[in-house]
């Protein structure tokens, strides 16, 4: 007989961060609940496949399955000179929060480890990159984190972009102190970007 | 228009130790596996309404709906004599792990807090305990933590014991060094247990 | 020429728990404040070598040169029919705290590891007991942190009081929920001996 | 009779970031240690009244009592066009390990916090300020954490600057993404500043 208490904890433990005594935690919590709201969290779970699309421009998930792109591919009021990569949905929704970026999106899916782990769009990226330029490319920000994981990313995404090195430029995002940055807990990389990206006040 | 990926993330977030962003995560987590997978999270989420029961005796869940008790309450092997008091499935677990107890167990479903919030099965309790002197039982272990939720809790459960205290005796866990106690780092009252508790070798 | 900042900063970075970053921290505190406090600060290090003593029974640091024995040792109130062997000063100072032990003591000034590193005073330790086995010592109690270390450093004392064995018992603290514990992360070894103990109330 | 164990202890509870337990250790750690550790100890507090000054320009604590300014101060290959503020002299270590800054500096000696505490070298500030813009000073660096204490400084050191606006630029450290940022978890100043600072790669 199977046993549907450990085999819902197992399926919860491959959510990221989460090991068995969390998960298994998760179960009894659930157990807990009125059924209505394990009916709804099921529900809400096959509602993913109903109603969520993957953007087929910029490889965003999005919540309308009225049509094949998302709502910022579709904006005409966004620019198409410029085109934001970022690895994953969640860095995309952050760069939106910040609110000064008004241009296009592309979501790697992924970054590369130094390791030989890890996968991105290759394909979907030339393609997208290819097409966008015809529509008037003018800058591809590539707009990684600021770790190793991110920079072996940003080196592989420009042996991608090599062959369009003369159509677009490519930029990164600024390194510098962020917010809460202690000086004297700070690395020699980020010193010397944050000196020479100093603003007169 | 509702949002499937914002309600999943609001449903996921009421998971215990789980903030909005972390939520996020998972949703996005789930958007990138087959779907097959999210199907399968579904049912198995379902399963716990038709697959798992809550014992009527000791009132913890368990997989088996095939009676109305749960295995250890069923198992004639299993002492009558004891009755364990436990907080949650999990410590009932726990003391399982430990493999030593072979007596009875009641699931409190919760523990009591200082500032009054906190709910336990205390029907249910009275109800148990009552059929179980009928039964031979003669101790009460109540297994509850070490913390002041669960001293607080002991003394709720102690009042309503009280009418019993002829028939039964209640015992309450030993305190002393737990695996990985530095005497350094110990309170009084771990120390003095400790001590009083001292085995000879 | 020599750096008496970097200098200093390498003798404080030899504290316990200190890194260089913090030993740094430290110096130019010690050069934010007043000329005395720096003063103060050398002369209580060095009142260490002319006020504080080794007890020569218990091997522990006393704060009295008028004799060769510590309070406790001298103390006539305190009973010879116990003996408690103890890792460092401050466990001695958690058991004084919790203020029911009424024995003597002996500091092992140190545990053994796993893999081998690690002294404890066995030489004055076996002189000890044989000293006190002629005073009436019935008891020698192993009060060491419920760690790797400790055990491994208690299975060592067992050997070298081995030859004692018909004379005096040996006990060791008792093992239980320390305050704090939570049933569910407790660890088996843990819960059994703290079923074992448990406590009629 | 006074007691030098717990009047080190005190002492040195003192020292940032040490609570009254680690003090203790520190004690006990002392007293196991050889008596010439303590000797080379207490000499080394002490000769830091002896061979440490603190710059009359910078007011930095520096490691030679040879002239009345310290080395950067006196060094005249550095620029007298630049004057880096900083916290303290830690900050200004990190500062020079970035290794491209070659003006001068003045060390602030705190923060200023938002509930009103904190100091810094007002007086001190203005007469360098006033004394550097006769030597050619063009531009005041204000390197201040990114944090709220750090903001608040720089608001009080522009009031205290007001009156040199017409004769020295004064500039901030950048901001964007430090070593190991994730874009994910960067607020949206961060990355507003990121994306501003962006750079043609």
């Amino acid at each position: 007989m199977n046993n549907s208490i450990d085999d819902l904890a197992t399926a919860l433990a491959k959510l990221p961060g989460i090991g068995p005594r969390q998960a298994k935690r998760f179960v009894y919590f659930l157990l807990s609940r009125p059924g209505g709201e394990r009916k709804q969290l099921a529900d809400l779970v096959l509602a993913l496949d109903k109603e969520v699309r993957q953007c087929g421009e910029c490889m965003r998930f999005y919540n309308d399955r009225s049509g094949s792109i998302c709502g910022y591919c579709g904006d005409s009021k966004r620019s198409d000179a410029e085109l934001m990569l970022v690895e994953k949905d969640q860095d995309l929704a952050a760069i939106e929060r910040a609110g000064t970026y008004k241009g296009r999106y592309f979501v790697l899916g992924g970054v590369l480890t130094l390791s030989g782990t890890g996968v991105i769009r290759e394909k979907e990226l030339v393609r997208a990159v290819e097409k966008r330029i015809k529509n008037g490319l003018k800058e591809i920000v590539l707009a990684l984190s600021a770790t190793s994981e991110g920079e072996h990313t940003v080196d592989r995404v420009r042996e991608l972009l090599a062959p369009y090195r003369d159509q677009i430029k490519t930029s990164q995002l600024g390194r510098g102190l962020a917010t809460g940055s202690e000086l004297e807990y700070s690395d020699a990389e980020t010193l010397r970007a944050a000196l020479q990206n100093r603003k007169e006040t």
